[in-house]
């Protein structure tokens, strides 16, 4: 079964959730990480000044993921934004100029190190070029101008003469797995098989012992160089890594129809999904190496859940998709969007987190510092930031945004599949979804002239209760595969109703960090207390686990619904006694917000995982 | 008040739980460490061996615990041990042959830097000398032979002159704390006050800035040298050394009656035992420096919780009470000796733990080791061992259990202090006590001839429910300060009873690590679960806060009751989801042993704290 995604360019995102969210980032984030990057010098150190010594080398993939936004905001909108097509256009031109003759393109090599270029698999020089590939073809595709894009072929042409013609590079597995996924979209826009060559010869060098033994600057396993690609069991070492790379996998098996891969692929999923995910999509449990860690390995005041890495996942769900619909990938991007991914951003769209952790305590912090404790774990910042040293995140998140129509629909020869309820039109007119979505629970989907006597709409894994009318009339639907078949004509109108409502869930009693704890979810969305709310403390608080009779109020802040119930909170009592038989507990109301909008008040504990109280005996 | 603890030569142990411990020690442990120091090279470094390579400037501190040991069982039973006077005599025999001609004695620095000599405050140097006054009083006091003593004199002159006099040496805080209370230890022994006023100086060093700025190993605060000793508010920095310093300082507010340290001790003791201290009577929360943290910060996992602190602390116990009797002291030893040190011993008496965790998870312990993280507070070893690089808590716990009849007793001039429930008479005759606690609840005092017209007897804190008969009747008496009172005549018989029953009790709300969980007590002794009884996974079980229902069986391994209750285990069903509305429970029994007998059956995981289930709603 053929499988297509549609992509953004093709959909038309109507009044909703996304849309808004869609204004915030071409309306206030774009501008802000300019704003920023600027600053910072780094689109300075891509204009090439004389004498400039503010370079670095991850800069250039900071810029080129920025200017790949604009050319995905200009495909949609390009009377809005003339000043940045200008912006981009001027930027994009000095880059060209500067490119060296043999067709190498590096801001920071060629202006601080021009003696030293692929000497260290560790300069994310090729992470560099992958992002600046993507950049090119999106400013090919959807702006219609070809100079990025001619630079892009030319140093692509270059690395396959260094990599794989002459081998002189020092090395053949790089730090980072970005190229690859590039080289795939590159070839997808150009057709040139020299480019599907190049990226097949990188995922087919990693785990054959080609890591340079001198610069072991992470473990095998921690840069996924440990094992051939088809036979990885496991998603291991740096998150973000990881994922793009699997992605780029996931891209291999379908487009070279390599049926190991696919399977490699499968088993990588599964075990992310159902092992090592955090219960707002977030993955890599560790700061060490931002890696993944083991099965169940879940701490929460200390997860690293990389924004980056949430786009990351969702890219690779996005490619599995295409290898075979299924609702699993559907789910597991809704998990991430409005928990993981959305937290990233500040609900003024002008700051970002790096890190979304589940817990924030700050007496934690405090002890880490009092004792200068060297063996407790590093936590992450409480509050966004506007940039950071590593700045990848803001950029991503740009471009994440700006394609979010990317993620709506997947086509075969049957039908329309609909992965995520999004109020959206296809731009050819012949479908429309209708939703408030995740504040209500109605979809509409409506057709005037479809092409296909089917269409397919993922059942979130989370709903057990939905129901169906067909042009007015109740009707049932046949689930396979995550999503509910219906039988339609050229004309019809789809009402679908997804039943949800507050409620708490556990974990897999094998995470052992969240044993006796359970976690508030409105549909897809994910709760969590805070401080500002809920006092100080929040690891003394209790909830009754069955709780059914939930109070809500619908915040203009959050443009979404907060919900309290009653709850306990222990408190310090018999004088000063550290253990007693029991203590005072004091009842309260508790006021859940969304998780994505946490850390929008100022500095604030915040806890996911909350104490469930459960009639267990 | 005066107050005089009763020592150990004044006490003769009767048959019951703390004589058989005595035993062991007596006829197990201190052969298994002399042959482990035999082994290792430790005796040999003292014999300074020509050409001796294998020294460690901890080496002498070691071995003189063991010599203080062997003269405390000397004292005891002298005809027993001729075996092991004879292996001592001739030790210090070597020892004294080969000390300085100026006095000084150290048998690595000697062999090893003879001119490096007091150059390091980190080198332990006056810690071994502190162990060698003890050592060298318990020779002389308790078998009669000087020959340590004159060794350990002519020491302490040499340093007094380099410390005091000349001021020559690199430091005049040490690193370890361990000389004050030695000094402290010498002056009471021979009355001289060249000692006290070393041991002062020593002390009012401290926090001074004195601290050599070239040698910052630690932190001042870690080292204890942060703040003078009379402004100290807070337990910080080295469990052992800060327990050790403050039981110097305890000693000098006695000896000097100076009020200001005393009341420093009075806010240190408070500190330690209301926010500091494991339910176990651990101290020292992390492994960094081996040091207490912030208030209410005791991670079980990585609890550090080590042997020797737990002695130290028990010592500070022991001299506040000479300060002013106070049923708190006894209760904290108590708290200590049941749980936190008696598990660093093994049941056989020839192996120990050096940390004394709260929580074994081998599965945490996989986590660290297949990610490399460095992030990851390293965890304890699961089991004992019979010697360490470090190895001083062996030697310390020899010497504390051959002493362990110092702690029962206590003098005023209004009668005798009942501290602890251990089966004893005191030798003169005028009291005894028989008990099988803490396996039973029944305590006899008797006199024949007793020479005051009160007794006082500690009610644990943790008894809510006591019954006192005297000479065959029922009846009450006031308690104050912790003290039960008795007016008694020179015969008497008491019969005293301190109910308890299994029963599970919380941590104060406070602390973030055991909230939602119950650990279970039976009087003094804290009990566990290990897998070896409870399956894996130990975090996935559930008990009844409110459990009325132990079974229990009497084990002779353990010399103690077990106990058994109903328990609930989630399981993992529902396919592999990672999170769901609820998972299925499985009923079982649990099984608790005491918590100091873990650890005996081969490698197993652990657990104090278990999620607890209470009816709050």
């Amino acid at each position: 079964m053929l499988v297509r995604n549609i992509t953004f360019d093709e959909v038309e995102l109507l009044e909703g959730f996304w849309q808004n969210r869609y204004k915030l980032n071409e309306e206030k984030s774009i501008y802000a990480v300019q704003k920023r990057f600027e600053e910072s010098g780094r689109f300075d150190a891509m204009r090439f000044l004389e004498g400039n010594k503010n370079v670095h080398y991850y800069f250039d993939s900071d810029v080129a993921k920025w200017i790949e936004s604009v050319a995905y905001l200009l495909a949609k909108n390009r009377s809005e934004h003339a000043d940045l097509e200008e912006f981009c256009d001027t930027l994009i031109k000095r880059m060209k100029e500067n490119q060296r003759e043999d067709g190498y393109f590096n801001s920071y090599f060629q202006q601080a190190e021009p003696n030293k270029t692929f000497t260290n698999r560790n300069a994310h020089e090729l992470y560099c070029a992958g992002h600046i590939i993507e950049a090119a073809v999106a400013y090919d595709k959807y702006v219609g101008k070809s100079e990025l894009l001619e630079l892009a072929e030319k140093y692509v042409q270059y690395i396959y003469r260094v990599f794989v013609l002459e081998k002189t590079a020092n090395f053949v597995t790089c730090g980072h797995e970005e190229i690859k996924l590039a080289l795939f979209k590159l070839y997808e826009h150009t057709k040139k098989d020299v480019y599907k060559e190049l990226a097949l010869f990188f995922i087919n060098q990693r785990g054959n012992n080609a890591l340079d033994k001198e610069q072991p600057i992470h473990s095998l396993k921690g840069a996924q160089d440990d094992e051939p690609a088809r036979l990885l069991t496991k998603a291991e070492g740096h998150a973000v890594r990881a994922t793009y790379y699997y992605t780029a996998m996931a891209d291999a098996a379908r487009i070279t129809d390599d049926i190991q891969l696919k399977q490699a692929c499968d088993r990588l999923f599964e075990d992310i999904a159902d092992r090592k995910m955090y219960v707002t999509g977030g993955i890599g449990s560790t700061r060490y190496c931002e890696s993944f860690t083991l099965a169940y390995d879940l701490p929460n005041l200390t997860a690293y859940t990389e924004s980056c890495a949430a786009i990351g996942v969702m890219f690779f769900a996005q490619s599995m998709q295409m290898l075979g619909v299924n609702g699993k990938y559907g789910d597991l991007i809704e998990r991430v969007l409005y928990n993981g991914f959305l937290s990233s951003t500040s609900l003024d769209g002008k700051s970002f987190f790096y890190e979304n952790p589940l817990e924030i305590c700050r007496k934690e912090k405090d002890k880490q510092t009092a004792v200068r404790d060297e063996f407790r774990t590093v936590l992450p910042i409480w509050q966004r930031k506007e940039l950071f040293d590593c700045s990848c995140c803001p950029p991503n998140i740009n471009r994440f945004v700006a394609s979010i129509g990317n993620l709506i629909y997947s086509e075969t020869k049957e039908g329309i599949y609909v992965n995520q309820f999004i109020s959206s039109s296809l731009r050819n007119g012949f479908l429309e979804q209708r939703t408030s979505y995740p504040n209500d629970k109605e979809i509409i989907l409506s057709a005037e002239k479809y092409p296909y006597k089917q269409i397919f709409v993922r059942v979130p894994a989370w709903c057990e209760t939905y129901s169906f009318k067909k042009n007015g009339k109740n009707t049932e639907a046949q689930v396979k595969d995550g999503y509910a078949i219906f039988e339609v004509g050229e004309k019809f109108h789809l009402e679908i109703i997804f039943e949800f409502s507050p409620r708490f869930i556990e974990s897999n009693p094998q995470v052992r960090e969240n044993a006796g704890k359970v976690c508030l979810v409105n549909g897809p969305v994910v709760y969590c207390l805070e401080e500002v709310d809920n006092g100080a403390d929040l690891f003394a608080l209790y909830v009754d686990k069955d709780e059914q009779d939930f109070e809500w109020e619908y915040s203009s802040l959050y443009g979404m619904k907060t919900f309290s119930c009653k709850g306990i909170r222990k408190i310090e009592t018999q004088g000063k006694a550290l253990y007693a038989k029991t203590y005072q507990k004091e009842k309260l109301f508790l006021k859940f917000i969304p998780y994505y909008c946490f850390a929008n008040r100022g500095e604030s504990d915040m806890l996911v995982w909350v104490n469930g109280i459960e009639k267990m005996f």
